[in-house]
């Protein structure tokens, strides 16, 4: 027998407290005390965001809210410049497609981020771009973008910065109206600890000018919808997952108690102490910019890259991901943020290490333990 | 203490077995276990809708279907014939409205529902109807259409037949493919036993032609991608809400072991006892064609229609809804779909009575419940 142990980069563990709020009785939302509940979760969300602007809460994967963050916002042949370096930069630029706007598309190498000066050039080339689209953590590659550099030159232009922050809010820095980000969007299933569902968005008072401006195409992911059913007493405009909101109040909860700039300090250790295992076993980091958030390591030569993730969950019950689209057999992902501790990440670099020998590498028993022991120990 | 009895038309009552399913380890949806919920989970809605067409689960409300079944069909331009008797019949409107479609509002009075005669009148008036958008029950006034005999008028033109049965659908009788309906979209927080979270839709072939023959502007919404997903093998676009597909596996379990038809019986009958009650108690039903999933009783004279329900849920904990909109202090409404048995619906109508007492009316006590009881009892 094996404990599960989930390093997918979402859904992520999430804590039993959490999960037993789900299983509370079922109540209705048109009610005082779940507005009561809708205004918490809001406060704690401008918390997570960084933000003195409103969160709104969607019910929705976290592409319904990348939806709204374009739809809303760039109308019919407009231009958007999108950073395309993995799949969630690819959704970007696919959804601007899908409503009709002008996409620029900046390709980088996967496992590289944007330079400043390459979104500077692309505003420069395109003076009329309304919005510039950025991933913080690429999870497809495991590779962070440095946004507070990139807000600094987009703060500059009339274009707004809309961030996609699925996979990095909560789990590193993020400072929404410290840095100037006019969008940022995140989900529930990943640093926030709760199962996949919820979708959150903020918009600076840039973005609610461009957005007020602009004859959207939108209905369920309607900004306006949204802001005018909060400011109405913390309402929504469609029947929203309220056992969902419920259980955010108490994840969010454990977040305060253990507060943000903690939470980041320790995410970044176990992405150092994975880093360190991978080291000491001869594996590489695949991105040239790391995430603290989750890790790939390239899959070494004479391994079966398809089988490494697979036996790992197999046989120990440790379950990271493989690659995606072009990497799919040639990089393993663990996560490191949300309900994930030290142990846990002994027990994958363990697995890891057990699964490499099976698969015929060369195996110096523990040396990855202990590399990543003495991150943890710091 | 006063056990809580909700009789809101949704979200309504969950049994523990599926709050608990909700309880249960979070996990990845990549896998072939998660393909093999969705497969089930499929199957058994195809069961449901009685339909042979896939049946698409998408992570939202409701309305993030019904926008599927507006965005996907009908492009910018083309017009689309809207029932309008109520707050959902008004759903339909704006969702063509923010899609640029030309809308053809067919204006019933509230609590009437629309004759199969209208329909036809309004399909020769506008040959060029790409869909006819209705109802079967609207919530809002718990008004049912008689959506087989509208399904004969439509089959006979070229336009789609598209039903919202969100508040029906799994309490009352719809066959899909017998009665010819193209577009089916329904919800997890009624008939079926779950929170709200997960939507469902289905089409037939004769939708599938005009979605493909449509330049669409959705993308989470895009029931293309979701189409493409599935047949590559039950996966979704987008990351899903597993741990609510799972436990909807154990509340259709439950629907499948009672059965549908039985349980469309018992949900008729339990509307019936409402019904009876309200009669011998001197009340009227709002609705001139009841629904059965949910019945509103018109707030006599001299009675608070604002405190009523408040009294209700404040004193004896049981909930049911006040109106919406223009119905607001004017009627009441109690649920009797999903997870409601007889008794349930004794403990309504015995608090009803004593809120009445409570705010004026002149009640015999037991009255209502004793004429509850003898249908019930048949």
């Amino acid at each position: 027998m094996f404990k599960q142990r989930l390093f997918t980069p979402g859904p992520t563990p999430v804590p039993e407290e959490v999960l037993l709020e789900l299983a509370r009785p079922m109540f209705h939302h048109r009610t005082a005390e779940y507005r009561r509940m809708l205004e918490q979760l809001t406060l704690e969300m401008k918390y997570v965001l960084g933000t003195q602007a409103d969160v709104y809460t969607l019910t929705g994967s976290g592409s319904v809210a990348m939806e709204a963050a374009v739809a809303c916002v760039v109308a019919p042949g407009e231009t958007m410049i999108v950073v395309r370096g993995g799949k969630f930069g690819e959704r970007w630029s696919e959804l601007g497609e899908a409503f009709g706007a002008r996409v620029v598309n900046l390709d980088v190498p996967w496992g590289t981020p944007p330079s400043p000066g390459l979104i500077a050039e692309a505003l420069k080339a395109h003076p009329d771009a309304v919005a510039v689209y950025t991933t913080q953590c690429e999870t497809s590659t495991a590779t962070v973008t440095d946004i507070e550099a990139i807000a600094k030159v987009v703060a500059k232009t009339p274009a707004l910065l809309v961030v996609d922050g699925i996979s990095s809010i909560g789990a590193m820095p993020f400072r929404m109206d410290a840095w100037g980000v006019d969008i940022a969007v995140t989900g529930s299933q990943k640093a926030l600890m709760l199962p996949p569902g919820l979708a959150f968005i903020a918009c600076s008072a840039k973005a609610w000018k461009k957005i007020e401006a602009t004859k959207g195409h939108a209905y369920y992911a309607d900004l306006k919808a949204y802001r005018k059913a909060l400011a109405a007493d913390w309402d929504q405009p469609y029947t929203p997952a309220n056992v969902m909101v419920r259980a955010a109040l108490k994840a969010l909860a454990m977040i305060k108690a253990e507060g943000l700039e903690t939470i980041w300090v320790e995410t970044r250790r176990r992405a150092e102490a994975i880093r360190a295992a991978a080291k000491a076993l001869g594996l590489k980091v695949y991105s040239e910019a790391p995430s603290d958030s989750v890790t790939a390591l390239v899959v070494p030569d004479g391994v079966d890259g398809e089988q490494l993730p697979k036996v790992m969950a197999k046989q120990y019950n440790v379950r990271p991901a493989g690659g995606q689209g072009k990497l799919k057999g040639k990089i393993v992902r663990f996560t490191t943020m949300g309900y994930t501790d030290a142990f846990d990440i002994l027990a994958a670099v363990a697995a890891l290490e057990m699964a490499l020998a099976k698969l015929g590498y060369k195996v110096d028993f523990g040396a990855g333990v202990a590399a990543a022991q003495k991150v943890l120990a710091q």
